[in-house]
């Protein structure tokens, strides 16, 4: 079966654009579209386009505006949150083609790439160079640029280096109706004029334009790396050092945890050996100049030690490294070795609340009769709790979900966070309202509005419940928040 | 003489609501707001309020909606844009009783103040614990927080700290409408979901809003600090050897330099001593851990020592590095030791091109006949060249003006930026369009319109040209860029 007749005409005209190989409309391969990493949302797009330049990207949209045809972009499709879920009557704007490396700046380390260049291929073109891109989501290898700047992708060293917002300087940007403008002024100036309207783009979810251009900055490569990893007795313990670390003024490159369920998949998978009877193990990782990490590195081994670590192992070298790494990064996968499915959350609290977090999950797992692995960024409070369940058995889907909802509201009543790096999308839509008022909602949707009047760039994700922007006041004679509904609070 | 008659009545108004002695209206008294630091912009404002809470700025915000009165906040008045230049017809708000610290959360290591606070007051509700608030501009022991937020200040340390945007994570803001929001959600997590409207409020110089309580985080301070002085033939020899250290992969907590004009001025002010024939002084400050911050003091003295540095001094004791700094932060106002006027710019070029920048400000000087002074942040390529000149003579300050201005055009040429850190304010409004597109424009007079499309709130600011935010669009039958005007570029 074929895209629908009433998006055969926009096929037509997006072929004319892109060339005919480059659009979708048969549904066996439109399916492949039907999700992102988070497969329990799906829905198969009415079309997919894959442009090769700005321009392209430009005159898709426009056609899109012009026939009021929603539309979704998507980068790797490795999102978690169900962002980049495709519209059953709209567009899918897929930018794997816009592969390029447009420009390398050095004595600037400013870099400028086209948004389908995966995050790893960043760092690929300074590596020579001894420089860097900071942030490294897991999924680096293959994630692309583009849907790091729509999620603010974070990843296990953001702790030190910050997330995608402190590393992108400029954007070009294709707004809703295909107007290309330009945000973050020259990509240079720690603080261009004007509103920063680069850091709302940024994690916007696709819901403001597509980026079309890239520019971020590359750091260099820190002289020197030590990674320590500590088992406890218990998570009560392990988030105590961890409290300890940080309240010494130390900042480690990243602080990660698992518990004992996440530690048996990994160790299933790739065989860290972690020490047996461990509660929790502590991957801290330190990097900077050599003396300083040297120095740092005995006094994190010492806060361990002294909260009860019971096996301490400072890797010996890279290989060592990478394998205590692979143990961590190999957890989520690794779930399939203990469990037929499960469901990764993604939620925050202060990290002074970690113990009464994971005390808590515990509790709701026993509840809902369901296991719960904990592999986490213990240094910002970055839960990510793995939800394990067994998809043939009645009920237990069901049970996943709600037990992964009280999670976050868990998280929510410790002052904490429904998401800390992996976005709303779809998935936490209505979660939304649990962390915001409606006045606070309402004025983000203001800028939604003022954006997209149409709601035709990734409409009905991120709030949960999204207003037509309808007719907007004249000046004075009607209040600015009347128009989103909420005035009633005033 | 008292307040116009138009504005009378929302005096009264206004009176009922923060008690009489606080709403002001004689014109000798409120003569006293007309400017704030940057003193050749002075407008009278036609009535001053000073509310003591944040449910009293609402109400006057509310009372300034109801009338279509225009509305201008002030903090401490120290900016240097005319930012808080008031209007003659309109309110200046000032936040100078808002003076609480609110919360001290050290496990969270956030503090809650209300907008009146003095930067180094928040370091003063933290210190006795070893922690700081970082962001400190030169004017640290006056300025509000409020207008810290207004102007997303620096200060000498942001090219290792930031700026306040990277150290506020919550508002408490009344729109322009007197509707209350909070933009960050919880203040804790690193990355809240939803757009970033926290970003873009900071640094949106008053036009956007009213921030009525700032959530800010305050840092461990550095175990030991460092603090050298080098001296070199050559502005250029200086500039090199900037370019060396940070090269290298050091990020000192400052880098700053001064040319021989603000030597002499500094001289005469605090007795600094600086080395006779000096082209150029650097000032380098490294912080950190005590090993680290030793061993890399080592390097960028072998950097300085290389590229020709002949008077390294490394500061002794806490004494000799406070008068470094004295040397330092005294120039601006030393100023007057050397020249009757002067017109302090801020503009940013690439940190690579600052020998180039400097030699151009240097014929520029010479062309407009007037003496220039440099004074700046060079690990960021942020200059202040004081323009100096003497109002009594005919021509003088037009030729300092058009020198200023020639200088920025000579900053944005290079590749950077109109401000580093001031804003643009009144001050620099016409400079925009030299920087940014019409649409680049436009699309941030969206998110004004949608915030307050009556442009009451600090209207006449920031942007070149302000448009009437007129009627808005329905759903598809507009462009949004129609109603800002740029559509014929489309």
């Amino acid at each position: 079966m074929s895209t629908s007749a009433s998006l055969s005409g926009l096929a037509r005209r997006l072929a004319d654009i892109v060339g005919p190989e480059h659009v979708i409309t048969e549904r066996t391969e439109r399916r492949t579209y039907e999700s992102d990493a988070l497969a329990n949302h799906a829905v198969i797009p009415g079309l997919v386009v894959l442009p090769a330049t700005a321009e392209q990207v430009q005159a898709v949209v426009r056609a899109c505006h012009g026939t009021r045809t929603p539309f979704v972009v998507r980068g790797a499709g490795t999102g978690l949150s169900a962002g980049a879920l495709p519209i059953e009557d709209g567009v899918l704007i897929t930018l794997t083609r816009m592969r390029s490396v447009v420009d390398v700046d050095l004595p600037n380390r400013r870099v400028v790439v086209e948004p389908g260049v995966t995050n790893l291929e960043v760092t690929g073109a300074v590596s020579a160079e001894g420089l860097m891109y900071a942030p490294d989501p897991s999924s680096q290898v293959v994630c692309a640029i583009g849907g790091n700047v729509a999620e603010n992708s974070g990843g296990a060293h953001c702790l030190k280096y910050g997330f995608t917002t402190h590393h992108v300087t400029a954007l070009e940007v294709v707004l809703p109706d295909g107007a290309t403008v330009h945000l973050g002024g020259d990509g240079i100036s720690p603080d261009p004029p004007g509103y920063d309207l680069l850091g709302a783009f940024v994690g916007s979810e696709g819901t403001l334009g597509v980026a079309t251009r890239v520019t971020v900055k590359v750091v260099p490569k820190p002289e020197a790396v030590t990674t320590l990893q500590a088992a406890f007795a218990t998570i009560d313990a392990s988030g105590e050092a961890v409290s300890r670390i940080i309240g010494a003024g130390v900042v480690p490159a990243a602080v990660e945890m698992m518990d004992p369920l996440a530690m048996e998949a990994a160790e299933a998978a790739v065989h860290v050996e972690y020490p047996p009877g461990a509660g929790a193990v502590l991957l801290v990782e330190l990097d900077g100049a050599r003396e300083e990490v040297e120095h740092l590195s005995e006094r994190v081994e010492a806060v361990c030690r002294d909260r009860g670590a019971f096996d301490i192992r400072l890797a010996r070298d890279e290989a060592e490294r990478a394998l205590f790494w692979k143990g961590r990064k190999s957890a989520f996968a690794a779930m399939g070795r203990i469990a037929r499915d499960y469901y990764v959350q993604d939620g925050v609290v202060p990290r002074t609340a970690l113990p009464e977090a994971l005390q808590r999950i515990a509790e709701l797992a026993a509840e809902h009769r369901l296991r719960v692995a904990n592999v986490f960024h213990a240094g910002d409070g970055n839960l990510h709790p793995l939800v394990l369940f067994d998809a043939s058995v009645p009920g237990e889907p069901e049970r996943a979900t709600d037990l992964a909802r009280d999670i976050l509201a868990a998280c929510l009543a410790l002052g904490g966070s429904i998401t800390g790096e992996h976005g709303v999308g779809k998935d936490k839509m209505k979660d939304m309202a649990k962390m915001f008022g409606p006045d606070d909602l309402a004025t983000m949707q203001l800028v939604k509005c003022a954006f997209d009047p149409g709601r035709l760039a990734n409409p009905d994700k991120v709030f949960p419940t999204p207003r037509l922007c309808g007719e907007a006041p004249g000046p004075y004679r009607q209040h600015p928040l009347e128009r989103a509904g909420v005035a009633e609070r005033m």
